[in-house]
């Protein structure tokens, strides 16, 4: 087995410790890992972007407005994987890289708060049926033809359109796997070189699961954290309470889809949720669309968070989440792709969406979301709604230098008018020019760094070769 | 004035007996044009498309089910401007140009049934505002500011916009604008080098200027076709009478923005366009979000056609059209970009959300349009409504060769599961990668030839500047 280029950071702990099925089936792991981020620690050079046009840093402390806007030659310095300093006229520190960042946006990283990656094997899947049509035939009779290997592959590639979009954090509602997919499927996360939250889907049987792959596979990964996933309901009351209490025993969020359909209402999700004493500031909610009024009210009261993934919800005909009540009743929310079902990776188009959907069906341009909200619940919002706001979601200095440069000067977002409302209204993921995560510059000049993506498309089809044949 | 490579097309009759802006103000035209397609004739060379995995005709005589899907080395052969033949193993014509179509995708280019592409001064604009307010405070606000050359700017990023996504048809309703104006206006169409319908908006007192335009302007052009456009509303009757008259005259379309908003319900567009005459087949209607059910029966009744506007009735907070019981009417529909207020030209995102809003509403993943009816309704559907499905919208042979290849094999596409569904679900302007508008090729290798997009970028920054100051 050859390794090559190992650090610190690409060593799985498991490695040393568990029989991998890449050292019984897959010999030539190198081969196995294409685009797997350099090691070069200049990859994490003291970078300062210099003189953007326009600064969103999501902290009115540092700008004007909600959005803590500056304008006009603006400087941000990232130093040791953080935001140093921002602000305007800042000398480059000796060997820093400068970039030039004239003419273009810079914001913080998108927050995925809710996302299926393994699911890039089922795109365009069972496009004519709703939720449970494409639960059954798409999602469930696919995932058990995935072997790990192909799983690898599924995974690196949408998180790599993933990150190419700006993404930089992406919460990965993992459904239940061997402890080997799980291996692989964490390894491409972490080649791809975003940050990362896995929330492991397990049966209360199989909990030691999700111990074993925190302490082994996601503990050692300076990008990766862990969520305890678990589904609600009325019949799940036993499976469910076990799983709150290893979340709660292991400090971490419980992460769960809840009232995604119309007929989810029947196993009362929130009931069950309160019984196991889950309802609370350490459990995000994703879709939320079919709550009743006095539900959505105990969700404020209880500090609950929200994943709206409007894209998902329409393709799957789930419904229209009630957001402006949510926002009423000051509940944490941010955005999801649920990719495996919108079934690609744009927030662009998810921010527009979210917009767009409330505004339609209100009648009312002044509905939550606002243009600004929208853009907080993709940063800020989303990294407040899973606890990791402290760490990322705005350009605020000491936080990680998660960072996303838009290039405006295309034809679908020129000429300059209302910048703000361009970003939502006309970005494309072509736009996103630039992507730092914790200091590393994965994109740059609108290209993924060291990731060989025709190799990558390659290996998926492979994969979905497999798929289709198994 | 130098007018290098003038050939018949691009030669517009106007220029012999109209004063022109350009010869006044503008001497420098050739540098005023940038990125005119250069008028090599081999450009509408024989081309044949070989061996393309999938091919949607949108003829069903030529393919199976709705779509008339073909599959695994299908080849178009392209000739004379027109589609010659369509099927497996074509032997290439003498010096033709062979185009490796393996792993690639071809249909018909999209229609869009309705834009204002001078909206690309204004993009982002008023973001928080609803139909009418935007109108005021961006559309009414912006368009006496922007003078020829401007508007040249303007329209020709926009339209190279449309053209780089897949969009070889737009119907442009055009606000009133001097004649020297739309002269630049329809110069920069032209130039952009898609098909287009210009769609004239001028007071009945100004009707001459339409007939001008008409005679002019656009009837020396192939790629060119002119409506009358009108407001509807019992306010109007006197003016709809005479531009309905017009239209008639004319025997083009008479084109209408109709019940986009609620609040247009008090002036009765309905009534006044059965009072001229004006509700039958040459009617389009844009939006037609609010209208009664018998309102609806009529529509289908009259054979009235819909261009439907998802993007910007969720932008605008116009509402949700009701396009299934247009459809349970069989009312010709299609469906646009509006691109000033959506803002930008992705008509994968336009599909998207004319199924998502439709299926999210209703939570019922059958609803219309269907992923297969979508796809019709961008292509075929919206050339029957304006009544140009004898030339375009299929790749019937014998049509015009308005043709659009597409790349799946990137992160954001692959890999292939369901190509159908993944168009809508996945597809993304850089999927396009060649665009055949009348035989010419246009963009080839995911980019648009003979434009030099960084200086059409640039000038229309000039213009944005000149708007913002004036």
């Amino acid at each position: 087995m050859n390794l090559p280029n190992m650090s610190r950071r690409s060593v799985l702990a498991g490695l040393s410790t568990v029989p991998l099925a890449a050292a019984a089936g897959f010999p030539e792991l190198a081969q196995d890992r294409p685009g797997r981020p350099a090691e070069d620690p200049g990859h994490r050079r003291t970078t300062l972007l210099r003189g953007a046009d326009l600064v969103l840093t999501m902290d009115p402390r540092l700008g004007s407005g909600p959005l803590g806007q500056l304008e006009n030659g603006v400087d941000v310095l990232l130093r040791d994987g953080t935001v140093a300093t921002v602000g305007h006229g800042l000398a480059a520190p000796d060997g820093a890289r400068v970039l030039d960042a004239r003419g273009r946006i810079v914001l913080p990283g998108f927050v995925d708060l809710h996302n299926h990656l393994w699911q890039s094997s089922i795109r365009g899947g069972c496009a004519n049926e709703g939720l449970y049509g494409w639960m059954n035939d798409c999602n469930r009779a696919t995932l058990p033809k995935i072997d790990p290997q192909d799983m690898y592959r599924f995974v690196h590639l949408a998180a790599l359109d993933a990150l190419q979009a700006g993404v930089t954090t992406v919460v990965d509602w993992v459904h239940p796997i061997p402890y080997d997919t799980s291996e692989r499927y964490i390894r491409a996360l972490d080649d791809a070189g975003l940050r990362f939250v896995y929330a492991s889907a397990q049966s209360a049987a199989d909990a030691h699961l999700i111990l074993k792959i925190k302490k082994d596979l996601l503990d050692p990964l300076p990008l990766a954290s862990v969520q305890v996933a678990a589904h609600a309901g009325m019949s799940q009351l036993a499976d469910l309470r076990t799983l709150h209490a290893l979340a709660r025993d292991l400090g971490v969020m419980l992460n769960s889809h809840v009232l995604e359909n119309r007929g989810d209402r029947k196993d009362d999700p929130i009931r069950s949720l309160r019984e196991v004493g889950a309802f609370g500031p350490r459990l995000l909610m994703n879709h939320a669309i079919h709550l009743t009024d006095e539900e959505i009210a105990l969700t404020g009261e209880h500090d609950v968070r929200i994943a709206h993934c409007p894209l998902s919800n329409m393709r799957l005909a789930s419904g229209i989440c009630p957001l402006p009540a949510f926002h009423r009743h000051d509940v944490k929310a941010g955005l999801g792709h649920d990719g495996g079902t919108n079934d690609t990776s744009d927030m662009f188009n998810v921010m527009k969406a979210a917009v767009g959907l409330q505004r339609a069906r209100h009648e009312d341009a002044a509905i939550h979301p606002t243009i600004p909200a929208v853009l907080r619940m993709a940063t800020l919002g989303g990294a407040e709604a899973i606890g990791m706001a402290d760490r990322v979601g705005s350009l605020t200095p000491g936080k990680r230098a998660d960072v996303v440069v838009l290039d405006p000067g295309t034809l679908n977002f020129a000429p300059r008018f209302d910048w703000t409302g361009q970003i939502v209204l006309n970005g494309q993921p072509p736009n996103v020019s630039e992507v730092f995560v914790d200091g590393h510059l994965r994109k740059a000049r609108g290209e993924l760094l060291h990731v060989d993506t025709a190799r990558v498309v390659r290996e998926a089809e492979l994969a979905a070769a497999h798929v289709r044949t198994a």
